[in-house]
């Protein structure tokens, strides 16, 4: 849970120069994001162990930044307004393996280790209503 | 090919009444979807073979109905403002497999068959860029 937004790099006890930026590796990698207007992307949670897809939900960069320092996956709700971790009540945690962006960087795949069902209906992913089939 | 938008359930050389409402499956379908402001959904392209999460792209109800009419993905492209369907270029189409919906009906997944990279820089996946991993 320690953050890690405010890592400085080198120049501890000394007075040299430091040449490397004052920024942490978590701000690094939200930059390289593009958020849409309203400041979010959509992050596809995928398990880890099978590839199941269990859930889409938004991140704006607090909730990156936040996901990517506790290990736990953390969203914007657009309903509610407010920040939630997943599990938070239920205690349906997902333990993060890795965040990948995608080429335009406006999206983002989180692997994790999913505890309980993803789903707050009960069903381990929330994708189960099938549209029907191609051709 | 066939184009299932207008099939019609019941009343083949008959003349009893028909109660089943004159919409399509297809119709049927997207009508339970729930489009954001800009019409929109995100549609989650997922290899049906191994799971990889290939691509996500952004759907209308035309872009819906194209996907399950067709067996093919179709898109709405938000910065060109035009449908355009996967591979219609490259070569590189998706054959659809499935398409399900969320528990909000907000969100696609759509398991395909991918023919070659499903990227349009050439890597099997557009999600390549790792941000960090959990703790």
């Amino acid at each position: 849970m320690a953050p890690m937004s405010e890592v400085h790099t080198g120049g501890r006890g000394s007075s040299a120069p430091n040449p490397l930026p004052l920024t942490s590796t978590v701000d690094d990698a939200v930059v390289g994001l593009k958020f849409d207007a309203a400041g979010l992307v959509p992050a596809v949670v995928q398990d880890d162990r099978d590839g199941i897809v269990l859930m889409v939900a938004w991140m704006d960069a607090e909730a990156v930044r936040r996901t990517l320092t506790t290990g736990r996956t953390w969203f914007w709700s657009r309903s509610r307004r407010r920040y939630w971790q997943k599990g938070e009540t239920s205690g349906h945690v997902q333990h993060v393996r890795s965040v990948t962006a995608d080429c335009d960087g406006d999206t983002l795949l989180v692997r994790v280790e999913q505890v309980g069902p993803a789903c707050h209906t009960g069903t381990r992913s929330c994708f189960s209503h099938p549209l029907g089939s191609g051709s």
